[in-house]
This record gives structure tokens, sequence and C-alpha cells, in this order.
């Protein structure tokens, strides 16, 4: 992508955390799941990463090689118009020139966001706060060097592997979101955050832009708006939700022999094979066929 | 995969055709759609070509170049323990020396099972029939070269794109399925075949194994069984209905502001992560985790 047209876009997606209107962010796995969010009319697309990783046969973390992960992206990227926003896990590497590689990769991709993790997968340690705020100073510098003012979403897990009791752990989780905003962090992502009223009390600290993401329970989007939640994201949940699909199509064909799981609802072949090109492209297929 | 197990694994898939139940066989497009039919019990997993391409940023047909697509097989294969059947288009070439090449590609990746077309994606022109012939024949006879009795789906789209009214269609579709079951296919695919009384006559001439596609509107399985069908297939429906979902989470969410469609139903983060991994070694780790 054109460095100015991917400067815009990021400008662009960073508005977006700071309009009126929550930014809804639904997480897709690969093409044609990017490509139908962007179609629904959502203003911006994100990765999740264990929904991409495992849809390559590897399980969430940085087990998967850094460029078989971006590669996913680029093809997602490569026929997304609206803005994508990539989950670089704690960043494919443990020190900040490491970071500031993938960083370099993940702009190459055409991406105008990522999210970076502050803990370990295999041993959900938390990483020294100093540590991790080194690593987000390494991306904005290289993305500053490449002239792209990518959307850093750092999201701390202080809440599930913090040390202390509840309390603790939420006071953690606000000093590193706000030792992550300090350092140039556009918005913090704050995991296990589900309930109005530690939502509210939250953002409320931070005052800057709060990610939550979707889960059985957590308050209705009209009502994340009201407590000044800037962006709610799926997460990996569209994934766990397409396979729950193809466990009762699998019930539905095997027990009783019918196929209305398969077929209700569903789309058609010409409009599967649409999301395989970009948007713009597509519409321009449909006109003229 | 060792060339025994493989050939083994290929005389399994060919005698889930021959057996008193109708083989139902549910196509996937990537790790976890694949793992989670095999959770569900099915006894094989097949590919759908235009699921699987368009999740990389490809149409269906042979636009993809055939190491990226064999490349997703492989990811599927490696993580599979029924057998895995594959759909190769029209074998991603034009000669039967070039079908012969994608044969040893394909076997390499451990699938024992292929479907392949007798006609061009981009003109809808049937290919002759005596070079689709040459074509099966080549497949048959490499496979026997590498040991692996792979079992060949022929499909033809004569009821589709034959000349002639529906009748001389019909017919042309009875008489390349005879011939592409006398030339080693063990089972032939008419495409566009789905009411039961057709799906019957063609069973009764053809007097060997017959594939029908889900669609809406094809009879339930019970009533295919009872017509003497061997095998039916999802072809691309499980990702036409995966899409679908997507849009209704996206209306839902977007238009009401809540989640039930992302929520309901959905599996978890560990079964996502555990549909990265071969089944036993998932079953391993849920038993000690």
């Amino acid at each position: 992508m054109a460095p100015r047209r991917q400067a815009e876009k990021a400008e662009h997606f960073r508005e977006l955390h700071h309009a009126r209107r929550v930014l809804i962010l639904p997480n897709a796995w690969d093409v044609p799941s990017a490509r139908v969010f962007e179609d629904e009319g959502f203003p911006a697309v994100a990765t999740s990463s264990a929904a991409v990783m495992v849809s390559l046969g590897y399980p969430d973390g940085e087990t998967i090689r850094r460029d078989d992960y971006l590669g996913a992206v680029r093809r997602i990227s490569q026929v997304l118009s609206v803005p994508l926003s990539v989950d670089m896990v704690s960043g494919f590497g443990r020190t900040p020139v490491e970071v500031a590689a993938s960083t370099r990769k993940l702009i190459s991709t055409g991406a105008v966001g990522l999210n970076i993790e502050d803990f370990e997968h295999e041993t959900k340690m938390l990483f020294p706060l100093s540590h991790q705020i080194d690593k987000l100073k390494a991306v904005r510098r290289t993305a500053d060097s490449l002239g792209i003012p990518i959307v850093i979403n750092a999201r701390t897990d202080a809440l599930r592997y913090g040390s202390g009791d509840e309390d603790e752990r939420f006071k953690e989780a606000i000093a590193r979101g706000i030792a992550f905003r300090d350092a140039g962090a556009d918005c913090v992502y704050p995991m296990g955050l589900f309930d109005r009223d530690s939502i509210s009390a939250y953002v409320k600290k931070l005052n800057s832009p709060v990610n939550v993401m979707v889960r059985k329970g957590l308050p209705p989007v009209g009502d994340l708006q009201r407590i000044g939640v800037s962006r709610v994201s799926f997460g990996p949940s569209a994934s766990y939700a397409a396979m729950g699909l193809l466990k009762r199509i699998s019930n539905e064909v095997m027990n009783t022999g019918t196929y209305s799981n398969l077929t209700d609802g569903a789309i058609t072949f010409d409009e599967l094979n649409n999301l395989a090109r970009p948007k713009v492209k597509s519409e321009i297929v449909k006109k003229h066929s």
C-alpha cells in the first residue's frame, strides 16, 4: 500500500476511537470472514490471533512462525478496503528490537493497527511493566520512522494473571493501562473486564479509549457507549460461533438426516466467490454479470 | 504418512462407499472446520475447493497456485485421523502428464481420495470425453505406481454444461458416468442432480457408487439411502452457512447491540484451541489439564 494512503487509513482508524458512537470491531480469521464483515458495514476489521492461528493448525500464542501468521494477515489485507487491525500477541519477540522488526513486517502487510499483550502464553506470567513499556515505545518509534501513525491497542492481562486479590489486580490493571497510555498507546484493552460497574470504573480512571471484548453477559452496545467505552471487539467469538454452527449442522444431518442448519440463512456460491475479491471489484463484477 | 498406513486408509475410505449406510461426507475449508467434523463423528472428511480457495483469497477454479492449495490441504491432513478426500478441480493441469504430477503432490499430503471435474471453469465447456478418460487413467496409474489405491470421485457437469435439452444432457451425464466408472473411477458425481426421481434413475443406470451434493430441496439422507445413493457430500454449503451466520451476527450487534448470535451455541476458547491439534493428542491434553 502507498505510505500516504496507509497513513491516512491509520488516522481514520484512530478517529473511530474518538467518535460519538462506540467502535464495534469484528475479528476475522480469513479472507471471507473479513470481507463479509466489511460488506455488512463495519468501519474497520480486526484479526483474532486465536482464530487465525487455529485456522492454520496452530494453538493461540507464538507457536506459529511470524511470517506464516503475517501471510494470513496479508491475504486479508489485500482484499479489504476498510482499516485492518492485527492481534500481534506479545509482538512475536522478547526484546524491543525483535518487536520493532515485527512492527516493520506488520506495516508492510498494509495493516494500520495492532494489539500487543503484556503476558507470556506459556507461563501465564505478566512481563515486567518497564519491559512492556519498552516494547510499546519500540512499536511507536518504528511506525513513526516509516511514517505510519499505527493505532496501538495495548492489552493488559493483569486482571487474570496479576498478583494479589481482585482489588489488587484491578489496581494493577489500571496502573498498567495508564502507563501504556502515557507511553503512546491509543487504546487500552483490559482482558477479563466484563461487568458494567468495573468497566465504568476502569474507563473513568483511564480517561482515554478503552476496548472491551464480547462474551456472554457483556452489557449491550448501547450501555457500553453510555459508560464511555470506545471500542468493543469480538475477540475469537465469531470463530467459536461458526464452530458451534458446524456442530449443529453435523448433529442434524447425522441424527435426523436433514439439512436445515446447512441451507437456512446461508449465502450463495456467487456471494462466497465474491468474498475472495475486494469489495469495489466484486461490485463491478456484479454490475456487469 | 507411511505408504502402508496411507494405503490402508484409502481402502477403508473405499469400503465406506459400499457400506449399508450412505456415506455422509462433510466438506471443510481449514483445520478447525475439518477437525470439528471429525470430532462430531463423520467417518471421513473432504475439502470443498470453493470454500478452501475463497478462504485464501482466490475464486473457485484453478486461479490459485496448486502448491498454495495443497498447502492448505496438507495443514488439514496433518491434524486429521480419518480419511481425507480432496476436491482437485480438473486436476490442476490440462494434460494427463500434468494431472499425474498433481496426483503425486496430492498423495504426498496424506490425502486418500480426490474429486476431478470434466469441465473448464473459465469457459463452462465440457472437456471431450476421451480427454477426461485419459486424465482419470493418469490419476489411477500414478496412484498405483505409488502403491496408494486412491479413491477417485469423477464429477461430471454434463447436466449443467452438456448440449441439447434436459433429456439429452441427462443421457450424456449417464454416458460419461459409465465411461468414468469403466476407466477406474470409484464413484461418480453428477453435479446438478437433486430431485428424487432423477437421482434414482441415475443410480439404477450406473449400478455403482453415486455422490450427490446437499442443497435446499435434496431428499433427506434416509430417502437417498433407500434409492441407493452411496455418498452425500456438503459441497461448499457449510461455508455458505458459516458466512450466513456472520451476517446474522453483524446485523444483530449493529442493529440491536446484542450478542446472542455470537454467544449462543458457541464453543469455548479451549475447544477452539484443541481443534488445532490431532484428535488423539487433544484428548490426551484434555485428560491431563
